[in-house]
């Protein structure tokens, strides 16, 4: 793999007067500032138990219009589980994702070195899983991962009407629907339905708290109570079951409140600045009109000259684009996330960077 | 299983002016007062990188004498991934411990279900593993794991001689030594030896954080270079490498530092504890002098008679003695754990409520 010099591009970007993607640095102020109203004699969370986590699982199942919701450290794990628990239920050892799911690039194959559970890779990895992929599926399949956004390939979503498809295919095959709903929160403006019309369509839902809603780490999996009851057996299995939570869940209870109905705010800003970045030449955004807050920016470039030029735009203009570049085939690409920090680059800066950008790579 | 009516000694035990277990309520002024003086600037972890995380890994990897340690969400994780590893070295799918241990009675069969690892049981499960019950292991164990102090037995601990017998026993077999040191520090008095002389016994070794040092969570696994690094891939499979560990690596950290000296002081004040409450009629301690901070209180009365005079006692006394009642064959036990408390309960005080209970006892 291509090693960039991540350094120089790294130090570049921290160093910026104004960043672009994401809400500020992940420094330890997001706990700070989340506990600084927090009565010290609130009683921690012990084992799954008390007023913090009951009251914070009770809120997420509520907005997701599911029976209960069980909090976990991590969405690796609360996926696993799902899946894990869902194909037990079936006696089968199959489930269904996306090439690039999460669990298929990111896990280190936990899903099979743990629970013995193999994937069908549906689609190709750089397109959306339609109802036709979904349809040849094999028949032992016990559950289909669907990701909302696809965050691998942009963040880009199916119609609404293709989840409802796919929906009421697996509802009448006994194929169970899990969410895979890392940004879940993000998509709402664009299909303009609540978080719980959208997880109807599912089974089981997992959604995260450190991505659009900018906490620290954590996850709810939320369904039918006798399947969350069996992902807190599974969550104690995992070791994910600690004696206290509690940090994760007042700063993701605190962000969520903060952050929640800023999405369509954060999916305005992604319009405006992919507009911008696709007015250069050498530059292709996916998708091209952003359907979330997010959108990869591809350059037919190598990844040596991107990087030297956002070091060079980021020094003349003071605005970092981008803090890494990846490469993609013979060309390159990073990924960009708006959250609060857009909206402190002044307007004119913003335009002047990209054009410096356009500029730069010649 | 016996109901014990929780509620009223438990709103009794908090509503005491002292209590005598612990270093003091487990609610989130044990994270506000770590994070008091860290900058907010400080940069999180990420996915086990960074200054913080890597900082705290090798600070306790050279208190345990290990080339290296990493940092685990919990000891539950910590552990199978431990014994996992070594089964995998040996394709050997057995290990032994103890029967009460915490992989066998507290992680809901997570190693069977998730690693498909059997254990062989050794001992009796009121009594210690000896030199002889190792020796008649079968051969295919690939790791055998001792807890110091055997926490289910009151914190017990075999002479350092036996633990020295048991390690050459099983170096000269190939067979890995994992030592469960949830309670590690709390031992070093007793053995009058640095952690890494005792860590020096075993091929991996595991510690907590929220026992006698009284953080929030979290725990530290330390072996080779070549078994951490396998065990850090495993922590990504078990869902355990969030994002960001810092709320328990800052509070570990900073409770490591101010409790870490005063475990001879814990244990000093369990002696005393412990022969207070030996001086009534009823009353066993196990072990009957304490050889840590900790021991168990046996009654040989039925758990509803024990709870009433612990009422009683504390109503009468203003010390809370214990929270909860746990049946124990026809009678009855509960746990003390000695921490910072005990300094604030005046002698006087303590000496009336334990003579107090002897009466309320008949």
């Amino acid at each position: 793999m291509y090693q960039h010099n991540a350094n120089s591009l790294a130090t570049v970007f921290q160093q910026a007067d104004y960043k672009l993607g994401g809400h500020g640095p992940r420094n330890m102020d997001i706990l700070k500032q989340a506990f600084e109203a927090v009565d010290g004699e609130t009683d921690a969370d012990m084992y799954g138990q008390g007023k913090v986590i009951g009251d914070f699982e009770r809120k997420m199942a509520d907005y997701l219009g599911k029976p209960s919701a069980v909090f976990f450290p991590s969405g690796t794990m609360a996926q696993q589980i799902a899946l894990r628990i869902w194909c037990d239920r079936k006696a089968s050892k199959r489930v269904a994702y996306h090439p690039l799911s999460h669990l298929e690039i990111h896990e280190q194959r936990g899903l099979h070195e743990l629970h013995d559970i193999e994937p069908v890779l549906l689609a190709e990895a750089d397109r959306l899983i339609r109802l036709d992929d979904v349809t040849s599926m094999p028949e032992d399949v016990a559950c289909l991962l669907l990701e909302l956004p696809q965050r691998e390939i942009g963040g880009q979503l199916p119609a609404f009407e293709e989840l409802e498809a796919i929906s009421a295919y697996c509802r009448a095959r006994g194929i169970k629907l899990q969410l895979d709903g890392a940004r879940l929160f993000e998509v709402l403006p664009y299909y303009q339905k609540t978080a719980a019309e959208i997880c109807a369509l599912f089974d089981s839902v997992y959604v995260s708290f450190y991505k659009g809603i900018g906490g620290i780490a954590g996850a709810i999996l939320a369904g039918a109570s006798d399947f969350t009851e069996e992902s807190a057996v599974w969550k104690r299995r995992h070791g994910g079951d600690l004696i206290s939570l509690y940090p994760y869940i007042v700063t993701a209870d605190y962000y969520f409140d903060r952050r929640v109905g800023r999405m369509a705010h954060y999916w305005s800003g992604a319009e405006k600045v992919a507009r911008l970045f696709n007015a250069s030449r050498h530059v292709v955004t996916v998708p091209e009109v952003p359907v979330t807050n997010m959108f990869h920016v591809h350059i037919a470039l190598p990844p040596e000259q991107v990087e030297e030029a956002l070091v060079k735009v980021a020094q003349a203009s003071g605005v970092g684009l981008s803090s890494y570049v990846k490469p993609r085939g013979d060309g390159s690409c990073f990924e960009i996330s708006i959250g609060d920090r857009l909206d402190a680059i002044p307007e004119e800066k913003l335009k002047l960077a990209l054009k410096q950008l356009d500029e730069a790579l010649g």
